[in-house]
């Protein structure tokens, strides 16, 4: 029989006291996410939060999304702190197309080696966006697996638990030929179309993560690692007033992909290429990987994040109130009988 | 200028397509884990949930996780239908200990390339347990991810919420010196050291997946894959009656990492290690490893996946009645004025 000398955990490669440090260090960063109905401290088993008692028929609304190949732009720049920021304001939109507002926030973090200063720099990303909504970071799972990651890369998963009252959930039920789409502007890529994206600028265009991006200002790290927007300032007030009919996040199938899942069978939408401009960045892509237009709508947001389908009299009202927000909003087109979504 | 042909998102390694696909092939799974509560359909941006109306004060216990490198055995076995339920499970005791009952999980499943079938045994194996437990899947997310994980691997998470009456948390507040431990089996190593273990069985003992695990009846898979316990179905009903005062799944950390967490910093714990036997799979890897006891403890359960904090006057009829619905359970030893943790 070999000689065999002693093992231990962490000559197998998992330390568990830099996992406690790490924690340790996590600490301030989730107390300030806290709120009135955070029970818990964090290093519990489980997170405890209380359900707001100001709701009479509360419907819980709950979404799991992770980042995707994003991360690859933040392994390759060396910029940590803003895909924590993506995921939480994604999982946001997510709730809040069905009319939620966020109330906690999980994250699940697996690395090959525990990096202490990137564990904190993505959970420190997590946890700005999640007081920016109003959100409690209330516990999460940082994973050390050895031989599943390669060194200095990391996948993050985040979960997120809204509320809705019951008779306010948007489902799409009010939804009717005629009426209008709201368009909302994205801050970029959003989190998709990663893997295209970046085949493109780094295979294609032979650029790295510092380069100019071309015809842009930024670098493009800066271009394609802009954080993911979240709508629930802008919305939040207008779903409190009962106005909007629906709300289409545009992630990854774009608009084609998620319209339908807020129109319902029963109606298509027509959308007026014309009452946009495609920015920059998609053009640049399409024109560079020689994608097909279709393709392009199907795997990128092309500068819509957000969809408002309301009643025509309401429209310009609610597009004069989000240009007043400082964010622009156009009519982007409408609801038709016929099922589908056309672009034209 | 390279002569660039038109490039597609599937050609970059991502197929929309499919992941329609094998969401629709997951529907019926995710269909037979619906309760009462459950009030949205597949497919919508979030999943929705009533929080239980038999609640005065709910509060809801939420907890993430992962399944860790127990994943690899699954890869290299080829058996993909448990590692949902050791996932499912081990998120059903972590909330079970602070009193809660689960409503909901979600799971996020990261591939690089996406097997359709691996897919569906891996969810498979989550609604599974989701039903045991009497828990409603409401949505998870499967991502494409390449050059991220290697051929025929992932990386699966999970999160559940689950409910308790406010004045029924656990929270160890009622602990006190004098108070009996009862040790509940775990089935094996649960989901706990498999880094350490995967080392000793597969580089120092030289096995693979298929040979007889040393000194038992199944093979190193069927010892490694052994699905993680849940405790709700047999701590369930005591719950109710009010008679635990705490209780602590032993997780990463082992005993003396994951009891003083329930104790809480005022009193600690003796062990009695006369009063169990550790199993045979832990002898094998301790000795095989050279492991040093101590660092047995820390890293994997030792044979007892949950410890319950009860008043010595109920012990046992409490042990007694977990022998009757054919669980081992036993006086493990005691909790003392004295804080820290000895096995003694």
């Amino acid at each position: 029989m070999t000689d065999v000398r002693g093992l231990s955990y962490r000559e197998a490669g998992v330390d568990l006291d830099a996992a406690d440090r790490t924690k340790e260090g996590l600490r301030d960063l989730v107390e300030s996410t806290r709120d009135a109905n955070t029970l818990s401290e964090m290093g519990l088993f489980g997170g405890l939060y209380a359900v707001p008692p100001e709701f009479a028929n509360p419907v819980l609304v709950s979404s799991a999304d992770g980042v995707g190949t994003k991360l690859k732009i933040a392994f390759r720049s060396g910029r940590h702190d803003t895909v924590g920021q993506d995921l939480v304001n994604h999982c946001v939109n997510d709730i809040l197309v069905q009319g939620a507002r966020p109330l906690f926030f999980l994250d699940y973090l697996a690395t090959g080696d525990l990096d202490e200063a990137v564990v904190k720099e993505v959970v420190g990303g997590v946890a700005v966006a999640c007081r920016e909504n109003g959100c409690a970071l209330l516990g999460g799972e940082t994973a050390q697996m050895p031989d599943f990651y390669r060194a200095n890369e990391y996948d993050l998963a985040g979960f997120i638990v809204g509320v809705v009252e019951r008779d306010r959930i948007l489902d799409g039920s009010g939804v009717m030929a005629g009426d209008t789409l709201i368009g909302m502007p994205s801050s970029g890529l959003h989190t998709n179309g990663y893997t295209l994206a970046r085949r493109i600028v780094f295979d294609v265009l032979g650029l790295d993560v510092d380069d100019v991006f071309p015809e842009q200002d930024g670098s493009v790290a800066d271009v394609l690692l802009t954080v993911h927007s979240s709508y629930l300032a802008l919305l939040g007030p207008l779903l409190g007033e009962g106005i909007i009919k629906g709300l289409a996040h545009i992630t990854g199938g774009g608009i084609p992909g998620n319209l339908p899942r807020t129109l319902g069978p029963a109606v298509g939408a027509t959308i007026d290429l014309d009452s946009w401009t495609v920015p920059e960045t998609f053009r640049l892509l399409a024109e560079a990987g020689r994608v097909e237009p279709d393709e392009m709508f199907r795997v990128f947001n092309m500068g819509i994040g957000m969809i408002a389908v309301v009643a025509p009299e309401f429209a310009d009202s609610i597009v004069d109130r989000l240009n007043a927000a400082g964010t622009a909003g156009w009519v982007l087109g409408s609801v038709r009988s016929e099922p589908g979504i056309s672009l034209v």
